[in-house]
């Protein structure tokens, strides 16, 4: 407990015995009876004027950060069906920056010129462009079991996809998929030196793509989970590296790595171990009944170290190019172990020393604590309550657990603070419960506003939670802000845990996209560059662009029917200002920005021709064009970057053949 | 000036003046040592912790909302080259909503099912896909001069396009483009019953979209001021009763239309009337440069009713489709005059009053305010100065002003309040200046951070300002965030000019975009649906869907090599939730969403088919795609939109041919 709770009404008995005493000037109204006499001050009479509570005031400077101020924590939450992940300074709660991901975004010239064009294009299925996806779960790279600020994994559910994006410039670097999988969910989750990245599959089907009727559900679709090897050194994925595990045709969820002493395991929940398949036009009952009929789902324990032993010794079969380990071999080397998991779970959270696993059923009222301990003894010893359907060994589920705490209707995810303290969402009661830890007791609730997906706490995935602030991530807004048209803003509201009770402090909005997961990082850990340097960085090529221009070098090149333009920007022109080609000639432009001033972005963008870049201080950009038209088209910087930055502008000038 | 400016100070010496006396507790301690004995209170303890200042305290509580708390207004700002809308509530500078307008944005599922992809291709040009905008001048739609909350009106400045966006249901419904010219800077504006909207030419190129040598541009180059007629009861633009007028090749710039005694004239400023056209790589002085060397450049005095008459006389030619009066007409019937404007102006801004016009020069000290009365004494008297080279008469510069004030270095953009002051941004200088109508007479400069472009007030565009906020756009913000990369956000500054004093309140980063221009509107103007109803409607349509599903009518029907699936969303499942289809079909897919519950939106989407689309309550969409490769392809909602979403889902089965 700290000096922010000793009240608000202080301040007021303080100032009203003041006034009774005569010691102050008199004037003023009251928001309430017992705080009239306070309602002098300039913050009272604000109050009063905009109905603000004391604890509404207490909450606006808790937030309020003035100009020039900086967020002590850095949010990164997906966006969802938008595809990009969406930055957010807690506890200013101020979106900081939309990272373009999957999804072509102009302002930062992403999938606009010729390599994030290729960087989407390279997330493209059998030939399919792909221009958006279902962004869920970021991961920041930990080491040791903390985030270390270096790295973020975001997954696509719709199309099972990863993107890895650099922190140093907050730029997306990567995008790899299998066509092993058709749909993940159990992603991105990292193992505690970020070895992996982890994708479990969401939905089965016939691993590698194939076409299977429905009613081969239970012999030919397939869940799995892959391990995709990172080398921190290239900040990349390496696909050859990778390997994954046939999993059965249950509906794979959220994953979480062990640590500490569960390091070299994985944990990953499910739902529809019925293997219900729907059917709402054909007379079977909708896969939300038939998915909810057991009581218990499986928990699925993966020993990922001997997994990975396995998958190099070679027992693996190749699919799409992609080594998976069979669930013959799996079950036969003891790599899968399910334990039940009580209804409708969605999510499994380890906790900060790695010995316990935390699960709630959104169709249970409790929340179940594992214990990797009788966990592990129990695998030791063989000890099974029986087998599923494909042979994979079930745990005895009693033996499992250290005991189940009474949270409420609809609990769904657990994060963790500092302080033996746990938080699980409460969906259909919309609120957050914090409970403890050591003896499974409920402490407090508090109401947010409404339905509640996931929760984020300061570092909460990690081995050492922050414990101040929590962040619900409401999945309806309905009443909480102005009305902006039938598709309403999510909302994110936050919450510091760091007194006796949680307070409600700030209501967000997200304007854009539909967060489903976020981490809080402290700010400090990242160290990004603020302009490029040496001058011509090329982001997606990690380094100098070949094609770099220098200031002086300028030149227009034509090889046939191909045109290379070597273009510099600073403030306020472009060298050249006119290029001129002849109708189907194709267009290489190559453009510098040879400035080193922090924020002096120019943008370049040619009317009519879709071409558009975002060129940050230092950067190289390359667009390749075709001069499809005759005509003369206007080019200009998008970037307001002085006071001459309209007449930053020139001509294409495409002559008729 | 309220209550707010009695100054928090009174509070502070009120209980200091009650500790003295010993009428409070002790404790705590002090962020400065004039306020020590006052850090009793929570508020007190929290501003030391985090170092907040008094001023900070106070903009806190001016504009922290608390949950389930309403902004008394809505900010609309461009997105520039996003290509989007942006919704800000102020004052609690929360952003609510990005508007999708002509960039595709997934999760408003625009751009990916049939209508919105259409109505974005609408916007193409010679056939060209155009898959960004640089948005920059929102306009709301006016009655009388006020707004009236009903549309929004945005252009794009790279191609030439405006686009209508229904504030019914905050999405777009329209966009036009003409090839008559190939970019736009002086739009969007409405007269002031918005009969038109306005669209002024940038870049002069020659009309309608030929080629012509750059040496010919005195010649061959125009400029061109399109006036698209708008027709409130079907909330259209109607191309077929627009028309355009021919302009010199300077480079028009920002419009405004007169009001209330100027009702009936647009003015328009312009520069580069050097006609300078670059050449940096040919030996010629950047535009920068060349454009910079005339001490004024040329307001531009437009009669649209005038002119309106001359169109409809049917003396125009008419280009790509276009009605266009020619420059000679123009001059012979009087439409156009052009008054000296001082160096290198952006924007013109009629005072609320109609009586008189602001202009200010970036590289001029100066605000001009001109005169209407005089200026149409002198165009009846026809009192010239000279013509311009094309034959546009020139009013005499002294003789059109009422006087200039003082401002500094930079003065960019003025805006009004409803107490006769204006207020200037000044671009040089960082900070933005009020000053006295009446008198002419500088009265304050703030400081903001940094490079301020627009600035908006509320309800600043119209016949009645509000007079209480104005919002800084600031081009850099430098050091004002936590370090996101080399690309930052903007910073939208929120300032209080309801006092005696301007008071900097909130810095707002932009995540996403690079907002040019906004206007601030009473968000109770504004009548916005919360859910589509009866059950059907289809935004783009703008009606009920003829292919709207009922429940209990869903059906899957085919026609040869085409499938037309008729489907329903309601939490938790879609009927059908299995479709089976053969290799090469194109599927055409019908969904309604026959919720009728606020915030029960679904999305809808199938892996590697790039389909994606968000369904609002009622709302009905259309999406066709070709079942292009056998295989298991699960479709799923996309929203959580219930405990059980996770399980709305279904499988697309493409069977092999």
């Amino acid at each position: 407990m700290n000096a922010f709770y000793t009240g608000f009404r202080t301040f007021t008995l303080v100032a009203a015995a003041a006034l009774w005493m005569g010691c102050g000037p008199q004037g003023g109204g009251g928001a309430s009876d017992d705080l009239k006499p306070a309602m002098t001050g300039s913050i009272a009479a604000v109050m009063q004027e905009r109905g603000l509570t004391e604890a509404d005031a207490l909450a606006a400077v808790r937030t309020y950060t003035p100009t020039g101020g900086r967020d002590p924590y850095l949010l990164f939450a997906s966006g969802g069906h938008a595809g990009h992940v969406v930055v957010i300074g807690v506890p200013s709660m101020r979106i900081l920056k939309y990272i373009g991901v999957f999804t072509p975004e102009p302002w930062q010239g992403y999938g606009y010129g010729d390599e994030t064009t290729a960087l989407i294009a390279s997330g493209d299925r059998y030939g399919k462009s792909l221009t958006w996806a279902d962004t869920h779960h970021p991961a920041l790279s930990e080491t040791k079991g903390d985030y270390d600020g270096e790295f973020l994994f975001i997954n696509d559910k719709a199309n099972a996809r990863i993107a890895v994006i650099r922190l140093s410039d907050y730029t997306t670097s990567q995008i790899v998929t299998s066509n092993l999988i058709e749909s993940d969910h159990g992603s991105t989750f990292v193992t505690p030196n970020t070895e992996y990245v982890i994708e479990g599959s969401q939905y089965p089907a016939p691993l590698g793509g194939g076409y299977a009727p429905l009613e081969e559900y239970n012999d030919n679709y397939r869940g799995a989970v892959i391990f995709w090897k990172f080398d921190r050194a290239s900040g990349k994925i390496v696909p050859e590296q990778s390997w994954a595990m046939e999993l059965p045709p249950y509906m794979q969820d959220l994953a979480d790595a062990g640590k500490l002493v569960s390091d070299g395991w994985i944990f990953m929940n499910s739902f529809n171990t019925e293997r219900a398949t729907g059917g709402t036009l054909e007379g079977e009952p909708p896969l939300e009944s038939g998915a909810s009929q057991n009581d218990m789902d499986y928990l699925h324990i993966i020993d990922w170290r001997k997994a990975e032993a396995v998958a190099n010794s070679g027992r693996t079969n190749t699919i799409v190019g992609m080594r998976v380990i069979p669930l013959d071999v799996t079950i036969e080397e003891g790599l899968l172990h399910f334990v039940g998991e009580p209804k409708s779970p969605h999510g499994v959270d380890v906790t900060p020393d790695g010995r316990e696993m935390v699960i709630s059923g959104k169709l249970d009222t409790h929340g179940t604590v594992y214990s990797f301990e009788k966990i592990k003894k129990l695998i030791e010893s063989k000890t099974y309550a029986g087998k599923d359907p494909y042979g994979v060994p079930i745990l005895p589920f009693e033996e499992s657990i250290r005991g189940q705490v009474e949270i409420g209707l609809g609990p769904l995810h657990t994060q963790f603070d500092g302080d033996g303290n746990a938080y699980t969402s409460v969906f259909i009661e919309s609120k957050v419960a914090k409970w403890s830890l050591a003896d499974l007791k409920l402490i407090e609730k508090i109401p947010v506003h409404y339905n509640v997906g996931h929760i984020a706490t300061v570092e909460g995935d990690t081995v050492s939670p922050d414990g101040t602030y929590l962040v619900s991530m409401n999945k309806w807004a309905i009443d909480r802000f102005n009305n902006v048209g039938p598709l309403l803003p999510q909302n994110f509201q936050l919450i510091g845990i760091d007194g006796p009770q949680m307070q409600l402090l700030y209501d967000l909005p997200i304007p854009l996209g539909e967060p489903h997961y976020a981490q809080i990082i402290k700010a400090d850990k990242i160290d990004s560059v603020e302009i490029y340097t040496p001058i011509g960085y090329n982001p997606v090529l990690h380094a100098t662009d070949p094609l770099t221009v220098t200031a002086g070098k300028e030149r227009i090149e034509r090889e046939g029917d191909e045109v290379h333009v070597y273009m510099t920007a600073v403030r306020s022109h472009f060298t050249p200002d006119t290029i001129r080609v002849k109708e189907g000639d194709t267009v290489h432009l190559h453009v510098t920005n040879v400035e080193q001033a922090k924020d002096a972005t120019h943008g370049f963008a040619i009317g009519a021709h879709n071409v558009n870049l975002s060129l940050e201080p230092g950067e190289h950009a390359n667009v390749t064009f075709v001069a499809y038209r005759a005509g003369v088209y206007p080019f200009y910087c998008t970037e307001f970057c002085s006071a001459l930055h309209l007449e930053m502008a020139g001509y294409l000038l495409v002559e008729p053949r």
